[in-house]
């Protein structure tokens, strides 16, 4: 499963080197994920009818090529882990063509009260939509 | 009432400009605004244990001159109104003796279910407190 | 002039009381501006070359009803002064043609060297683009 | 080489799941690292006239334990690797006494060019005072 997300850097997001600040990216990262959850139609508002969350274990990023104010980016969303309990996303971010960054998410799913599910029993319809 | 803050200017807080990007101050604000609720006994954990909360209704901020990375800044924060249902503060920032911006927040206070309550009959001790 | 600004709330933009915090609302302002000048033909990158700035004077926000992560909201922005040496914006922000927040910010003109310019005579075609 | 840095939650930094928000790690992680620098004698004035910089090439946090507003917590700032041209840290944050999660940050050493230096041989004294 591949999807790609676009926008534009906010001016805003920028530090005094001119670039996008670096904790910015998992923030781009979490709107990539989001609409892509949303676009295989279990956006957040369904999920929390569901019950479940996902919260993330661990995060990481690579920075390859800065990013300016006004950059138009690609974030191309991977996932490459997809089990039960849990899941894994690779993230790359292209300007004009150019890999400019990759980063990686881990999550598991836990219900109301924080407890771990497995979807695959309890959610096979979310399960299958989102196997890779 | 008037209460100092003091604080310094983290990296991630300044834009390409160079110089503090201006929705931050409201964040400084904030800072400023519960550690003197926090100094007079009553920080965040007691109010909501009384079940109060004081959303803001306007904020405003003049910009005089800017503030850099590293900058070491002083807040003054003045309760300028404090009735037994809403309150308003002006915040000073200065810098090595000098005023470079000036701020102004507004509040009511409400219950847990949302709606107005006054202070001055139900919380007393916290209407004297806070009253200029 | 009027000019409206549609985007999504993100995740990030919530705080613990789950509505976005006051302090966000000035980079929507923010992104509504630059996205209105663009939309004009004044983007950043053509008054960078023109060598102008628009710093932040003042800004106020007054706060009506509060926003969501995933609300889909509209900012209507107008230009109500706008003079040789500086403007001043209006900006409403609506959720289901519902009016929840209402915003100035108050912008001077400057050089490279940070001295105000009256763009009345040096860049007439920009005045007469942004006058209301 | 190890170092201890010491700060609050604020408000603004939590989410709607009412923990903070994981992208604000790597805000905390900054603020101990240039912390660091400055303890050492070399924060970011004088690096900026010794013209270095040290850039962010690639970060990541593992989440243990959530965060609250008003938590205080401490951050262990541990040099794990430090070269002439590049340096690896490693940070702990601790609430309590307990690990709470732990994130790493690789670094390599530009010049105003954006060069790679080496500083083993052009700033021996910083390179010194940097090797754990």
């Amino acid at each position: 499963m591949e999807y790609v997300f676009t926008r534009k850097i906010n001016y805003y997001e920028t530090d005094q080197m001119g670039v996008v600040h670096h904790s910015n990216y998992f923030r781009f990262f979490e709107e990539a994920r989001i609409a892509y959850l949303e676009n295989i139609g279990y956006g957040y508002d369904k999920l929390e009818q569901m019950g479940i969350i996902s919260p993330v274990l661990s995060i990481s990023c690579d920075y390859i090529k800065p990013l300016k104010f006004s950059d138009e980016i690609q974030i191309k969303l991977n996932f490459i882990t997809s089990t039960s309990i849990k899941f894994e996303i690779e993230y790359e971010i292209y300007k004009d063509g150019e890999l400019t960054s990759r980063g990686y998410s881990k999550h598991c799913y836990l219900d109301n009260n924080g407890s771990v599910i497995g979807i695959k029993k309890h959610y096979p319809d979310f399960y299958n939509s989102i196997k890779k």
